[in-house]
Order: C-alpha cells, then structure tokens, then sequence
C-alpha cells in the first residue's frame, strides 16, 4: 500500500467514511511493499541517476534490445553486461552511440543526465591478460556508476617487480579489485600494499587443476592479507557493486 | 635501508666522504624493505595506536602471553584472537584490566592512548545463536581497532520479518558484517536492505550437508544482492579487518 | 500371474481339473509380477487417468512420437518432458491439437476423459527469470496431472518485498514448490511465510562457484527452516510428482 | 505494531485525538513484526500446542534447563532433540516426568493439554540399526507434534524381501519417512511401492567412501522414484518437520 | 507364505473346504516372504556352515557377547569384525578358545562342523605394513568363509623388483585381493601379472591428499590393468565376500 | 633374454665358447621382458584366440581401421570400442562380414578359429534404457571373449517387481554385471538375490546432482550387499574383462 | 631505476649539482623495477638465447603470428604452445622454416644462435599412447630449451615389463618426466627406479571417475616413492621447464 | 638370484657338473630380486652412509626404538621422522646423543661415518610461524642426508618486501623448498625470483575454506610462475627427498 493511498485512509477514517474496523481490516492485509519497502537498485536509479543493469547471458539479441527499450524510455540509459557480439550487434543497430567494450562483452547506453562522482577512483588489476575479460567489466561498470577507474594490467606475482612498480597508482585508488585465475595469489601481495578495501575476483582461467576457477577462488579466500574480500567466480560486475558501495559510502 | 640511512648515505657523497661507487654499490645490495617498504599493519599500528593482533589458537598460554608482555612494552595495547579459556586466563592472571570475552574467544588489552574514531559504525548481524562466536570475534576486533559495533543477533531468514524490524538499526551502520551458517541466505536479504558494503562471514555451523561451512560459503559467493563480499569460513577477524578497510578508509 | 490367472487355477484345483502338487509347482514358480505386483504410476494411470510421462532427453523425434502413437492409442493421453524444439515440431505435426510449451519444454496430449481434481493447488515459485524452464516443467506436470497451479514469478530474495507481497497468493496453496539458482536461499524464506509442505529445486543457473547448481543444492537442504525437502538439480519434474502425491493424499 | 496497537490508533483517528499526518508517520515507521508478522512456528504453537523443540547440542545441561523452565512456565510443554546422556539426566533430574528416548537421543515433555489428530499416521523406515539414532529422533519429534508413528525397522535392500513384507504396513501411512546411510537405497524401492510423499533422509553411517553421508545423499537426489524428496544428512528431526507439514494438511 | 502353508491351502481348495474367492484373497494378501524369499546370507550359512559375521564397530562389548551367545546357540560360530581391544577381551572371557586378531580386529568362533572347501586360495597382497589392518581383515573373513589364504606383505611398487618376486605365490590363487593405500598403485601392476580375478581395496592410509582413502580410490578405479575391480575405502571384510562369491562359485 | 638365447648362452658356457664371466655380464644386463615376462593379454590371445582390443575413442577411423589391418593380418580377429558412427562405417567398408551394434559403439571382427567356452554364461542387468549403451559395451566383448551373455534390460529398483522376476534368469549366470546410472541402487538388490560375483558398472546418466556418474558411483561402493564390486563410470568394457577373469577361472 | 640513472644521480649529489634532500625525494620515489628488479625468464632469455613462449590457447592465429613477429624481430627466436591446426598453418606460412609438432600442438623457430648444452639429456616417458600429446609439448619445450631428450613411450604399469626394459635409458638420464593419465601409476614404478628426480604428469586422459585428471593427480602427489613431485594436469611445458632448472642448474 | 649364486650356477655348466636344462630351468625361475634388481633407497644407504628413515607415526615408542637397534647396529645411523613427544624420549633414553627436533618432530642418529657433499646447500622457506614443523621436517632431513641448509622463515606475501629482502640468500642455494599454507602464494613468488628448482610444499593451516591443506595444494598446483613443482600436503620428508634428488645429481 503506498504512502498515498495509506493517507486516503487514514483520511476517510478521520472524516468517519471508513468505519476502524474497515480500515483495520484494510491495514492488516495489505501487501509489505506496498508499505514502502522498495530495493536499493530501484530507488538508487531514481535518485541518482544509475543505469539499469541487463544481463544479456541466455538472452537473445532481440530479447535484450526490447528490454532497453523499455529502459531508454526513462531516460536512465542501461548497461548490459555478457553480450555476445551478436548483442553487441543489435544494441549498436538501435542505439548508433551506444559503448560498446568487446573484451568486457559489454554495452553501456549512458543516460540523459551525466552521473558525476567526487570520491577516489576504484583500481582494477589484473594478474595476466586472459583476466582481462572479467576485469573490464568491472571496469565498464565502474564506469557506468559514474566511478573513475585505475586500470593496472599483466602484474602476475612470478614477476614481482610488476605490481611494486604500481603501487602509486593503487595508492590513488579508494578500493581495489583484483582479477585473477590459476593461483590467484595477486591479492594477498595487494592486500599487503594497500590499506584500502581489496576486492579479489577468481576467474576461470588454468590448466587442469584450476577446476575452472576454485582454484584461485580457494586461495583468495584463504588470503594471508587479512581484509581481502572475494566474489564469485568471472564475476566481475559484482565486484564492481561491491565497489560502488564502498566508494559511494 | 631507512630513509635516515639513505639520508646519511648522500651527505656522505655531497661531503666527499663516500666516492660514488662505493655509495652505488651499497644502494644495489640494500635490502627492499630498508628502502622504505613497510607493510600496512605496522604503519597502521605506529601512526593510528592501533593493537597488535596475536592468533592465540596453536599456541600454550604462556607462549601467548610473552608475546603479549613484548607488546605491551611499547604500550600500543593488543588481541588476541582465538584464545581458549586457559590462555584467557593466564592473559588476566597477568593484566588483571584486560578485556575477556568468553564467546568470541578474545582478550583485548587496550592501548596507552585511546583511539577515537568519527565515522559511522559497523553493524555485525548473525542468522543464530550458534553463528555468535564468529561474530563477537568481528564484533571485539573491530571495538579494538576503535570502531563502533551495532550487533542484530538471531535474525535468520526463516522468520523473515525479524531482519525487516531491524532495519532501521542497519542503516545506521557504515558498512555491514552478516555471519551465518546452515544455509547462509541471510547476506542476499541484508545485501537487498541496504546500500553500504556488506561483508558475508560463512560459519561452520550445520547438520551434515553444511559440509562444515561450505554450503554456506558457496550460498554467499552466489547471492543474487549485488555486491555481497565473502570472507573465509568462520573468519570473524578477516570480516572486522575487511570492515575497518571500508571504514577508515 | 495375473489375478484372473489365479482365480482360474483356483478353480482348476476347485473343480479336480489340476492336481494339488501341478498347482502348487505353478504357482511356485510364479514371476512375482504375475502375483499382483504393480508399480504405483501404471496403477494410477489406470484407475485415474493419469497421462503417461515420456521423457524426451536423448530421443530423437521419431522415437518420442512413436512412444506417444502406442500411448494415445489406449486413449489416455501422455506428456513428453525434456522435448527439444524439433521434438516439439514432430509431435505437433502428429497431434495438431497438443498442447506445447516452449520454455518449459514440454508437450501435453490430454487423456479421453479430463482428469479433474478437487483440493488445493500447488504454487510454484522462481527466484528469477532464468529459473523459469524448470519452474515451467513443474507447471505442465501438475496441470497434466490434474492439480491446479499458482505461478509466483520473480521473487528472489534480494528484494524481500516481492515475496512477502505475494503471501496471500502463498497461503491459498496445498504445497509450495520453489525454485532458485545462484544463492538457492529462496525456500527458507517461503518455509518460514508457510505451513504447507515447501519443495525446493535448486537450478544450474548461475556464475562459476554455483558449480551447476551444487550451491543452491546445499543451501537448500541446510535451510534454516525447517520442514523443507529438496529435488535433484533442474528437477522440475520430479518435485512436480512429489507435489502431486502430497496434494492426492 | 501489534494489532490492537493500530486499532488504538486508528480510534484515534476515527476521534480526532490524532492527526491524518502523525498516524501516518507512526505507520510509515513501524517494524514490520508489529504489523502482524509472525512465524510459523509460535503461531502453531499458541493455536495448536505443539511443544517448543530445543535443539540440544553444543549446549550446557543447564542451559538446555533454563531454557525448558522458561517453556514449562507457559505450560506447551517442550521437545529437546541432540540430548546427550548429561543433559537427559539433568531434564529427568528437573522434571521426573519428561520422557527419555536414549537411541533418539530425545528428551519431550508433554504440554499441558494433549495434542490429538485424526489423521492418517506417518511410517518411519530405516535399513539398518545403525540408521536408528535418526529415525528414532523423527519418530520422537512427530509423537510429540501430536502424530501416530509406524515403525518398519531392518529393511535394507541387500535382503528385498524385508521391505515387501511390510507393505501393507507402509499402505497404512499418510507420508512415509526412509532413513539409510551406506548406498541410500531403500527410498528408491519404497517410492515404487506406496503412492504416498516419500521423504528420504540420508545417514552417515558407512565406511570410507560413504564420505559421511554425502553417498546416500546423492543416491536419494538421483531416486529413480519420481517424487522423492531428500533431507539434510542425519536430520530426522527436519523429516518429521516436512511430514508434519504433510499430515497437518 | 510358506510353502508347506500354500500346499495346505490349495489342499482345502481341492477338498472344498475354502472356496475359491477365500483362497484368492488369502494368495493376494501373502506377504513376499511367505512365499520362499531368503536372503543369500541366510541360505548359505543354513547349508554351509558358514558363520554368522557381526559388525562389532558401534557396538558395546556386552552387546556383542549378547549377539554371540544367540548365534552360539545355533552351533554355527560367528565371526566378529571391527572389534577393538575391549570387545576382544569380553569376547575372550567368555569364549575361551575363540580366535583373536589384533592387527585384523576380529575375533572368530569356528562353528561346530568345519568348514571345507576344495578349490584355489585367494591371496591377499599389500602395499605396505600401515595395510596391515584392512589386508588382515580380509584374510581373517576368508578363513572364517573357509578358504585357504596367501598373504604377500609390504610389495609397493616403489620397490617393483619385490611384487615382480612374488609372481609364483600369485599365480597359485584363485583370486587376489590388493590392498593399498597412498597412491593405491599395486592393483594396476598385480592386474596386469595375473589373470584370475584382482580385487582392488583402497585404505584411508596417507598423507594430506589422500583424503582419507579417495586417492587410491579414485587410481584402482582407473585402474590401467583392465578388469580390476574394487570396493569401498577400508573395507577388507567386503573384499573377502567378494572374493568368497568368486572362489565358491 | 628370451628363453631360447638364455639356452644358447649355457650351451656356450657348457662348450666353453663363452667364459663364466661374460656370461655373468650379460645376463646381468639383460632386459626384464626378455626373460619371458608377458602381459597376460598377449599370452591370453595368442592362446585362447581371444581378440585384440581396440580403443576407437580419440582415433580417426583411418587409423582405427590401420590397426585392424595389422590385426586381421594374424587371423586372430579384433574388437573395437567406442567406434562412433564414421569408425563403423569405414570399418564396416573394409570388412562386410564386420559384426556392428550401434547401441554398444563395437565392431567386432572374429577370429579364424571360433573360441568356445563351457562355463556359465555372463548376465548383463540394466537399471533403465538410458544404461544400454554401457551394458551393450560389457555384452559385446564378453561375447567377443567367447562368453555367453544373458541380457536383463529395464529393471530399476524403483519398479520392484521387475528385478525379482527374473531372478530365474539370474541363477542361471556365473556373474551378474549390474549397469546403472541416477541412483545406482540395483546392484544393491541383485546382489541380495544372487550367490556369484556381483560387477556394479555406474553410467553417467542422470540429472545434476548425479555429477556425471558420482553420485550412482558412491552408492555401489557403499553397497549395502556385502560383496559386490565396482568399476569406472561408463566401464562397460573393464567389467566385461572383470567378468571374464571370474569366468575363465 | 636503473643503475646507470643511480650512479648520474650519485655523480650529480658529489659535484654539487643535486642537493641532498632532491636525491633523496628521487630515490625516495623510484619505482622497485628500476632498481635492478627483473625476472629471470628475461635475463635468461637475454644471457642464454632460450627463446620466449607463447601461449597459443585462446589466440586467433593472426594475433600469433603478430607476437611472433615482434619476437622474431629481436632474433631469439621463439616457441608456441598449444597452437591449433589454423594457427600452426599460419605460423608455417610465415615462417616456412617453422619446426611443427602436429602431436604436441607446438612450433618452434629456432634463434639466430643455437642454444647448445652439455648436461645430461632430460627423459620423457609416457604410460599410453594417448598422454602423448602431453609428453610431446614436454619434450619439444626441452629441446627448445637446448636440451636433449630421450623419449620412452607406451610403458604403462599393468605390463611391467615394458617399464622394466627400459631402465638403461633412464639411466642416462638427468632428469625424468613421467607423463600419464587413468590410473597414475607409472611415476611411483619409475620413482623407485632411478635416482634422479623424478616430475610426475597427470594427464585429463581416462573413463568417467579419472575426473578429467583428478585422479592421476592424486595418485601422483600420493606417490609412494618418495621424491616424486607434480605438477598441473596436462601442463607438460611447466614439467619441462621445472626440469630445465634441473639440469641447468 | 644374487650375482654369487649365478656365478656358481655358470660355474657348475662351465665345468659339467649341471646340464644346461638344468640351469635353464633355475634362471628361468629366478625370482626377479635376485638377478640384481634392488631399490634405489637401499643402494644410496649402502654406498653413500645415508641414514635409513623411520615413519614414526602409528609406531609405538618401543617398536621404534626396536627398529632403531637394527638399524644402529649396522653403523649407518638413522632419523626417525613423525616422532611424538613419547618416541623422542624413549629414543633419548636409548641414544644419548641423537639428536632431537622438537618442532620437526624428528630425530637423528648420524652414522659412524659422517656424510659430506660438496654442491649447493638447499633453502627452505616458510610463509608463516605455523608452517615450521614441515618446513623443520625438510630441513632435518637434508641435514641427515648430508646437504647443508638456508633457513628463510615467515616471510608470506602479505608482507612481500619480506621475500624480496632474502633474494640474495635464496640466490646461493641450489634448490629452494616452499612450505605454506592458507593461500599458498609463496612458491609463485619465489619462483619468479630464483632460477634454480623450486618445490612448493601445501601445509594444512588455516581457517575453514583451506580445506586442510587443499587450497594451497590447488594454488601452488597453478602456480603462474613456471616450473614449480608440488609435494603432497604437510609432507616436508618428501620435498627434502625430492631436493636431494636434485642436489645429488
């Protein structure tokens, strides 16, 4: 029951239309979310002008067009996240400016009004450039909330220099997500340079014993670094969620 | 080589002392950590009074309070995590104003100068009573390390409309710990409440198929809330350092 | 032996025709099945009318359409799961008048006589949009078996709302199926909003450490409310038929 | 908000004591457990008297009292489910009248009113002695929810004649619960046998490779009996709950 | 039914006294084991002298004695497997002359008539001594089943040169059980220097990644040498049935 | 060496031709195999006019069919498994009189002397028809092997009565080779009605939680039938093998 | 910071023309990798004429032959691995001198100068036909590499002998590579054999339960021939690469 | 047939005193051992003064001090590894002067002839305090095997200026062992920094989702840093043995 409509009744209870025991009746069966309730993506998108986010995996290419119809017509922009190149395809033959990021596999449609963040940018590091998939969609999402982002690529730990040369750049950064498979061990060196919030992201990238990403989703769990925080694995639109949440706090 | 010694070093060579190659032989064989490497703990730890951490488990009462003694020497205070009652008591045997905490398994010895912190609290929520350990383990870190700590125990998904009531409580929080074991869905709802980092801690609590944490564990790498973060099974202390990160951040 | 059999041999004893021992020696030999043993399905397919279930994985078109030719001939209509779109096209050009579903990927050939039932009707819940073709199998099976269907779509539980909005719809059911992917935590809420028997299925959707669908497996059978029984994997048929037994009984 | 809580305000509404915007906010705000929440399981209790159930382990023996005065003060009587000899002879010391079930490892006093029911009773099947521990628990648990229990014990499937001769036995129950460790079996054959729901809970009795429990675990998920619904390892109590649920309805 | 009992009935059918429709109901209603269903177990012991085996794990030693004294009664002797230190002295006590196995953990009271048997022994080969246990286990069932044993210790194939010397001891048996731990490889090397039947058993000895026997199950199941088959991890008394249902037959 | 050059060697030293010493030398150096080591599947062929086995997985027919050139080339025969449809038709191409089962993935060409067996014949019992093509596997090389086959389709446990009414059928064979996939319980049942050797082959067919074969894997481990073995997942081949070691015996 | 801008920087703060305090900013600030930090797959490149790998797997031919390209440019020539049948075709068609591996899916141009070494050939032995593929890439990285390589194929455990024949060629080697799959039995046999170290190779080759190499990996890190280690399933360049440091060393 | 007793054998046929039928058929019957095949560990013992290794676990103080006398006897020493508490004291009590390892849990009795190499001494490094009883385990057995040995202790990634502050120690070893637990991201590191061999040794450390020791295996499994190589979990022995291998070479 909206607030509205609530409002009505309580004012037709204090003009003696609706006796107590009718409006009791009404309140007492109301659905919850009509009280209110409301999910943080909805009411963020309305508030601070997110895009709506589309996962395109198992939808086809007209499908995933039809639904950012309906979402362009707000005005919002969308993004859509594991498009195929034939998505890519159709998304560019409705929207000609649409981004598209064909390593990310996504397509970002911004919205009417330009989202503009104050906070720190988020870093993204990847160990080895088969990560980089999973790392540019955190990336692109980043991006589409409105997030700078602080690409750090190919600093795998059997060449430790890599990542030392960086650290001023993830010294820059409010939180830093690290992507990456086989050992997964680049977040704990991280999560021992910096002393921001670490995101770390298996992927499902190896030989035989990665088992396709519990490998390095293991490890990341285990991290010797105490704070590193993990998502699922190839995930990382989620990690840049979490990120947003940080960073917008 | 610290950054006083590399000071000295190039007086020596403006002075004439130290030839060029002497003093370039010597900045080659340096150590990396005497040229100003220093990992976050032990700066947090000088600049912020924050106490050192000791992993009680493994170790005899007395190993456990020596270490403390050489700690408390510096007067930056300590915790000791994962401390059974014999070491508990042996560390209050020594520190009568130490601070046990018999379900988190915790002893806290403040440091000479109070930390104080301005930002919001963190809000440690748990599905059971069963799930408590772990989380006053969060809970008494995250007090040590100079944050408030908002607790909301007993709030499993089973009786849903126990976390709605709490609401309020959680959005007052700066960032969210959620410990649950079984089948840990409590993070999903959490992570669709609020819009803060929420931090998942799976526990090793469970009839047989729980597989000593790791449904639960997998049931949070999988929550359908954007932007849940998991730590390791029963890792109380990861989830109040991964919270601090957020926090102080 | 059939019954009729028995009874003839019976009276050949009866009436001196058979010597006790010839009789004896037959019946001693007596495939069990011939004694009266019968499965449940084929039982209640008989005396209610119930439509055989092909399951159409692995078959190609021709062979479910001549499964179904030997079925329909006894008039009681049959029910193809598991049919491909080529299998869905044979069975239609056989059977202009069955009845096709495309996400649930299912056909219905109704029976002679409409099976009509007068208890409640089961509710089957989805977490998301991606958990439909399972849902969609549970849904043509009940309808083929008789039992009326409440579809609840879309109510994960990252917007606790949307389930706890359709509790009315919940409490008008004899039995809750509910099926979930990712985080599967989906029944424990519903086993907590409802008395009724609750199903959970888990689905093979979701990112890499949902392990086709082991996460939500184990989170289901951990549920934290108690009372909840689960299905294999994508099992849309098989809670179905659970369904049915409890909503028959 | 308690029902009556907001009849009181809507009288005073209805009088003018309150304006249309103050009883506004107070709706607006108030926790949702207020406004008529509640769980299943205190409702069916108050209305029913169904014991409270404790769950005993990982509890003192005089926790585990304390907390059954505070149920005995209300006079529903309770059930403790994991009691060990220690916390059964603490309940007998406290209350001589409670009844012991040492194999079940149960502990149940009777409320002050009797619960009786017309319905039909459940079976409780195991295949071997070693599965009785849990059997024995969901016979305990459904006696005390006010159901008739028909034990079938010893009927592995290694010896198939044991589980024939007692069909007529299993025909007379409304739901029938099957409790196997080793290969799981048994539920395969007993869902072909009866038309009534069959809950199937697996044990971890068995050697090396039964992996405690995760064996009959999955043999019971992959039943060829259609419409076999499985349990947590070792959680009789959860079948009895999900039967409960079945013959209550 | 028994059969004695059928015979009767179809006697009062051909005397007239029970008419036909009583005798078809009665024939109907016959419970399965009535009609001369018997497990393997029981025939066998009944016509060979076999004894009666018990599973002592689990149970007290007073229960066991208990169990012995009612098979002691019949003449047959018992044999005791899992029987630890205390259930061997109890054992003892009361039955002077029975055999004990410490290393095996059985304890075997020979029937009144031997049992002999004419046919090749098996041979129960290990990897190494930490085999003992299980291999023993073995042996101890086989004699108790009467057949002849040869034992081939300690012949892992990191020292090839050793099972390579036993080749002659092999080929005298008519079956051979290989009990291994580690990295369960001897089955694969036996399997391909015999061509009687090769038995594999898997045992919970080793390091970390044994997992507690899944490594040498996992490599006999793989087995290179085909036609080694295996059992469950630990479980001698099952491979010496097996191979008792091989040499009997 | 093998054992003709060994008795020229001695012939040597006895002429006195070759001194003590070089001869010492060099059978001090010569290989293992060339002392009369032979795997037992060559001496089997070239004994008992066993076929040769090819492996037709991963080879392309061409090659497939190269081998059996080489082979047909000693009369001996051959047997292939896992030939996919181009394998049998090229094999079919060069050799008409070829002997093909699609259903099994064989081509069997036989030898110039038929084998001939006395014993007993094999039976091959399937749980459902989703198992054939692994029991067709075990039918076709046992009956290249020279055995005799009894197939026993379609009697999962789930339908009782199927399996017990062939239990004639099943005292006729010497070894009874049980093939099933989803829960892998009729190995369980046959091994309670049966005295021979029972060979439990688990099939990868099944819904999810059958984890490719896992899941009916366990169960026959864990069989609760005391005695039965198991092979690889899809092993219709190794239990063939299997059985024809117990039957050669 | 390279030791050339070091020794200016020195040279600058001796003749005055840099202050004390600028220098040490400089050195204050240099990125680790500048300071002398490189990884040894450069430097040895550089120093011994290896040439650099690239990792044909997930490539499209174009961006291979680019890489090579740029690789060839400096004359060090360069290695692919698993390269695909397009991707070796467009290797050979730009560099008609390319060597191909069809079997070991590699290409090699070899370097401007030829890489030659004086150690001990390094042996790659396989247990069956089919682990070849691993073995090759193995032993083509070697003799990219410089080293000689002694290949020993087909010597799988169930026929001994083969194993046995060849122990003169192990002999010879420095350093031996064991390659298998299925049962992953052959580097214990070959551990307890020779005295060189021993790197043992699961392979994903196998029926159902070798778990897509899971099963040989374990049996390899159980090995009971002590000094046996493991590397990733089907990682034949990484064994080669560990037994490089072997024999370079 | 030792070399003494073939040379006899040759003797009587050079002489005439046996027929060469009759020799042909000892040697043909030559148990394998006794043509000269002898394991490499007794060969190094007799040539080399290594000490024989006793696996203490499982073994009874007196029955390693037994084992101990035997060895003793022959004057070669020995080292007990897995030694309790109890067996260090009993061997302390017989030996005086063997030399105890209370973290390694080992003991040693050097032999009567010291052991000295001349080659590179081995690193053994550890990632954290928790590691030392495997990496002490290593580090004594190198010691008895006569190699000298770099301790370098907890310096785990998190802290990485730790590892890179010992390169120029790991730089003088000849082969460097790794022993960590949790994420196991050591060996990746140190494999990037040092071009000799590296063994990775997972310990069964760390919280829950390690999965006693699985998560490091996994990791150091996928190691990024090529040419690393694994031994099982916890097995310090093994490594050291591996490395002797190597040293030895």
């Amino acid at each position: 029951m909206r607030r509205d409509r609530v409002q009505a009744l309580l004012e037709d209870v204090a003009t003696g239309r609706l006796p107590v025991d009718a409006a009791l009746a009404q309140l007492d069966d109301a659905p919850v979310d009509e009280l209110g309730f409301a999910t943080v993506d909805t009411h963020r998108a309305l508030r601070q002008g997110f895009p709506e986010v589309v996962f395109g995996q198992g939808k086809l290419p007209e499908q995933t067009v039809a639904i950012g119809e309906r979402l362009a017509a707000h005005g919002d922009g969308f993004l859509v996240t594991r498009a195929d190149a034939a998505t890519q395809a159709a998304l560019l033959a409705r929207w000609p400016t649409i981004e598209l990021n064909a390593v990310a596999r996504t397509a970002w449609l911004p919205g009417a009004q330009a989202v503009t963040r104050v906070g720190k940018p988020a870093a993204v590091v990847t160990a080895g450039t088969s990560d980089l998939p999973v790392a540019e969609e955190a990336a692109e999402t980043l991006r589409a909330f409105g997030h700078g982002v602080l690409r750090v690529t190919d600093v795998g730990v059997a060449g430790i220099h890599r990542i030392l040369a960086k650290r001023e750049t993830l010294h820059g950064a409010g939180v830093v997500i690290v992507v990456a498979g086989m050992d997964g061990a680049l977040p704990s060196v991280v999560g021992g340079l910096v002393r921001v919030p670490v995101i770390a992201v298996p992927t499902s990238v190896g030989y035989g014993a990665a088992f396709a990403g519990l490998a390095p989703l293991l490890t990341m769990l285990n991290s010797c670094a105490a704070g590193v925080t993990v998502c699922n694995i190839d995930n990382g639109f989620g990690a840049a969620v979490a990120a947003s949440r940080i960073l917008a706090d």
